[in-house]
């Protein structure tokens, strides 16, 4: 019986949307018979091997006919899974073609071209769910455009930003990660036992480009069985999409604390409760995207770590990447799918957000408030003297600047001064110019 | 169907020896039932509820009775996999006495107490089959004690060593890792809601010690709902063994290099073979294990990483450690079996152990010459001169120094200077010590 | 000029206590040279070598008389820098006497003792913060042992909890960290080229005791030179710390939040403003505990990494060790020095974190609302509706419940079951426990 | 005094190229000033500063003019060092002008972009030593594009390769890793307290693009406070670049081990030697290496940790980049300029591999004696057998397969087919073409 991740006790957290099915057992027997029905296809269309042979390896190239249990259970001594899945698989083609199987191959071309299959069919849910993220943001961004709300630094109330703005940061990081992952080069591996492929007898260069074409991969220069370059660039862009993913769910959280209350996250029957306090709407998206990415980091250092690798085969660092890289993948594809349904769902409460914006009692004005005095040296220090005062006497700082030494503002210059929507910068332009960029 | 690691397509590699089946969904799943049977006996034991609700409950805490893909698909929306469980367990217990299943508790509760479970049952095999490799190193310390053989550093000959020695200090670290694992505070978790334990009016606490007694496990002082020593405990003592058990493959990696070839793994068929080269019999178990440690330091980082958490229970760290724990202790297990078939059946040449201390000419034994000849500076500069005399005309340590000026030691006294198994220090001393130690 | 790292641009944050300057190439220069007068100390003792030369030797183990930047510079071509140092301090040595300077040593033996001494110098500032931060602890649990707030799991309000019993929480996991740290076994070096100290004629292993007890370090069983267990043992145990420095430091800071308001952090001149914004606090003791905690994960990992050294010394890992060791003695002391600050200066608003109890009208009740109806899952079933009821038309739980079907409640029976303050379950009971134990 | 890292006692090893002084805190003082300097100077362009604030600042950015110690010693407490830094340098500017220094600006505006140009700078020699590490592995693979060696897998010989495809996979991965790292947007950051730019009324994103082309920059679409991908890419390449000189590294020692011998460093005295065997020449290149890229994934795996930022400006995250982000460049610029000392002095033994070619009796030849048998399961079993023959009686492939039943090939016939110089299939090819695209 096949093992699949996407069916387990954890796995409605960590392997949600669909990279988890591709990167599951099955997912890779699939792409290894690929690789090694392509590398076939290759060869016949090269004249190297017979038509038939290459028709009758497609033929035994069926996942049906294979038993993963069995092929794991041998692949442990052995030393990979390509070494009884090729014996495998040359007991179902007929015994005069059986040589023309794994031809002039060695198990890490089928292995890493199997992988890189895998991570390109992982991708593409990964990277419809981050289109659909990036358009939700657009879409908040342009619904809220204006709608003021408290920026804040270091979680404290700072000056006033828009909604509209956040949430355009938000879309230019999710369209910088995307493009870097959309665009990575993911190479077949062919090179034979140490990168020479001499069993083709100065003819297994040829094929590299075939093979590419027909799996739909890149041609790589040369056989990469221990420039792990690919690998790693793949790691890292699915950190750094991991991480902007948990920088947006990280906003979300905060914003629907308790205290906040200026988003929610979409319900559902069964989402988000307690076992214990019926009470409880728990931001369960957010934070099951921020389980996922808290897992990532540790996994892109592990494939960093795993490029230092000896001569033409590794032992150790390359196998250690079979696993990981599907966690990489499965774990980044279940954050973002996650982040989808938040995003897409996400209730704005802009009326709460413009309520909070009054909780420092003005404070957050203060900025706003020295450059109103001029912004000399001299105004920041009549608004720090303010801001001290509405803060021991629990007034507001218009309380405080209206009867400040040296303050001689009109209420009526003050509250301009002091009204949020009327300071908030570039803030419109910003969110237009992610607009028009991502449009 | 439970999805299971240890029958998957890199699973001989990843998942050997026992741990894995332990932090399998199935592992999982009984820990579960175990830690809600267990609390409530030890509630029926206090008169917190019926002794009959307590037998009930046992009764339907049955891993046969429930669908892991089920519970794992509700578990994502509700947050984690006790919810629904918790939900099923119900319907398994007579409605009268369903208020007493999970009485005044939180999933955390039950996921920290099963996932203590888990690691504590994993940490079973891990822990003999750590045995067995210190029993081998042992074993092969005595036997070869005297043995000598070229001691490396940086990679280059340096003095004579012993096989005995090196043996030794192999099992000196094994033994302070094992002693670590085997000392941990593992406790049960319990704490309601946030940590009062309120709804059982002051008397939770009580609940602690017998819980803990019931389950063997550690009671802790109070909950520990977001203080995760006891996880970052545990992942950091199973990256301390990993680190050791790394470090001695790479010794017999490197060992076993075809220019060096002083030990071998065993062999056995379809053991080690490789899919191209009908002649090579590779190191798989040596390998096996590196690729195993390879992945736990990043899984180790995750875990610290993650002690960071918010307030009462975190939103995304928590919940990132159960697939995290797991694979620290699966992938431990793993290289532990795996080395542990490689020390018990490795083959020590000690023959050519002699003949490579030969390999430099007697270069090596240069530390000792200066010694002989009174360790000055002056000797020194003497013997520098000689080994760089050595190396460019293509000679041994034992013609330079006869012919060089100002060395007048006896051809007899130079060889006795020069013998690399009279010159092996404490060697012996340090092997009885750690023999007497472990004994 | 010696670089030190306590003096920077960025020290402020990174290198604040007591650990930073133990660290420092000052630091470790006065640990190597300490590390070598030992020895000579040791075997003078031992008579291995003449009084006058230990005597010698120690009054060459000035650090005053040798160049950091000089020896820095040859440290590089040479392979670490107790090559160059033993140079320059044979050259302080009378010549005679100069054969007796690192005598049957290897630069490793130095290296690492010094590290560990090193390691036991930084450590005491370490210990006397973390006491001093446990002894805070005690101080806010005992003094709010009674005082309600709300627990927030998932970042929503739960139920009720008190401060003191957060506060106990953190002396807690304090307790135990500082307990591991204190414990650890930090072992002299001493194994002459590759482990056998075959220069000193079999007597070798007699300097161990001697030089362990002069230098306050553990005596190890044999020479450690590529099992670095206790340093990996020492890396952990930091990790373990920041985790629980992190830990505090977020509840801190989320506590600090502008919306939030029930704890502030210590203010002085030119603490936590802005440049920008002249009304701005930061808690900017919580964000620099975090900054230093959020960089140790990954040096931990790199500590583990490097476990898997080859052969008798490593060529890369165990170099790499040296600056990483000394960067996570100065993250956690600087961590726990900045938490300390916060700690024994933390303002705690208990009006505040009443007032906010009542933020969801009651709603964190709930689960006390289900027992007071009976815990069944009908009386759940209750509470769920009046909780939807009291959320969408913006009631209280109280007049939810009052006029909920099958609801059969007086107010006062309801007021008592809504009570903060009255259901705080074993909270006392787990301060009391902690700080009798810690007491 | 200004504390510097490119001076210290481990600095030779770790700090050695051109990266580490732009690193230093001379390095970020003068970027810091000069991002003061650029802004003013770009406002002033805009005119919303008089041209005299704009020379006037541009003269006290000064770097001579601070005191780094006071700046860092005042930088904990505020929380960065800008704030202390515009303190001062508003204290050398005339108090009429005074308020247009460092107007509209937040201090990460001037920290991040100081740290921006911090990589750059650090980013020329690192690049610089890339391409002459890339010219060196160009060399060494055109002049031994044709010299046989014995390809090892798993660190066992497997079938013969050439040196100069070995070069020619180091340079492949030299040449990707530097095109990422010198194609990498390194963008200005200038948003205001929270990204709006409010104090400027609107204009404030008009000044971004004068300001990035002043300060040769990239552009960013809009401020990046809390989108950490540039540091998270910019991290991520380097550990990539990092990755693959390890893995150059590793091949370099392990050629070079004693019992190898195919390769040797550059020799000078005081390089590479032992303080305790005087004819230690060890690979100290290879090894600094490895001991600063050892370093390096934990780092990256901390800066993509850093990117789960809060809100607008985070607590700890941010600030933990500074460090680290100085670490990644300095052991990347060490790394790479040790291994261009090692790859442009590396001296080659073409003999040496040529008779290391035959340690396995003809063995690694034993794929090509299966293809010269026809290629088929009864001709692999028939080379198995030989093999086992050869290995058990000490004899040769070569005597194993005269003497074999079913083996009818002419003594001439298999020697052509077991001549290793004469089966290297693709491998010139692939030299050629890596040469004619690095070119």
């Amino acid at each position: 019986m096949t093992s699949s991740r996407s069916d387990g006790l954890f796995s409605g957290t960590f392997s949600r949307g669909g990279a988890a099915a591709e990167v599951s057992d099955a997912g890779w027997l699939a792409a290894m018979l690929d690789a090694e029905a392509g590398l076939a296809a290759a060869q016949a269309e090269l004249g190297l091997i017979p038509a038939a042979a290459a028709e009758a390896i497609a033929k035994a190239c069926d996942p049906g006919l294979y038993d993963v249990a069995e092929l794991g259970h041998r692949a442990g001594p052995a030393g990979n899974p390509v070494i009884p899945l090729v014996a495998a698989l040359r007991e179902r083609v007929e015994p005069g073609l059986r040589r023309f199987v794994h031809s002039g191959a060695t198990s890490q071309d089928i292995n890493d071209t199997a992988a890189m299959l895998v991570a390109c069919r992982a991708l593409v849910p990964v990277l419809a769910d981050l289109a659909a993220c990036a358009e939700a943001c657009a879409r908040l961004a342009a619904e809220h455009r204006d709608a003021p709300m408290a920026g804040r630094t270091v979680l404290q109330h700072a000056v006033p930003i828009t909604f509209g703005l956040k949430a355009a940061g938000w879309l230019s990081a999710l369209d910088r990660a995307r493009r870097r992952l959309a665009g990575l080069d993911l190479p077949v591996q062919y090179g034979g036992a140490a990168g020479t492929l001499s069993v083709l007898d100065g003819r297994g260069h040829e094929v590299l480009p075939r093979l590419a074409a027909d799996l739909e991969l890149a041609e790589p220069v040369l056989p990469w069985h221990t420039d792990r370059t690919p690998v790693a660039e793949l790691a890292c862009a699915l950190g750094v999409v991991s991480g902007t993913l948990g920088k947006i769910a990280t906003d979300v959280k905060l914003l629907a604390q308790t205290e906040v209350a200026e988003v929610a996250e979409p319900q559902a029957p069964g989402r988000g409760g307690s076992s214990a306090m019926p009470h409880k709407r728990n931001p369960v998206g957010a934070m099951s995207v921020l389980a996922c990415v808290q897992r990532v980091p540790g996994l892109v250092a592990s494939v960093l770590a795993g490029m230092v690798q000896e001569h033409e085969r590794s032992a150790g660092p390359w196998q250690a990447e079979w696993e990981t890289l599907g966690e990489l993948l499965r774990l980044t594809g279940s954050a973002v799918s996650w982040l989808r349904e938040v995003l897409e769902g996400l209730t704005v409460d802009t009326d709460r957000m413009r309520s909070n914006l009054g909780l420092t009692r003005g404070l957050l004005m203060a900025e706003r408030a020295v450059a109103a005095l001029g912004g000399s040296p001299a105004a920041r220090e009549a608004v720090d003297a303010a801001c001290a005062r509405a803060v021991s006497d629990g007034t507001s700082l218009r309380e405080a600047l209206l009867t400040a030494p040296g303050v001689d503002l009109e209420p009526a210059e003050l509250d301009a001064a002091l009204d949020p929507a009327a300071h908030l910068g570039s803030a419109g332009v910003f969110v237009d110019r992610i607009l028009g960029r991502a449009g």
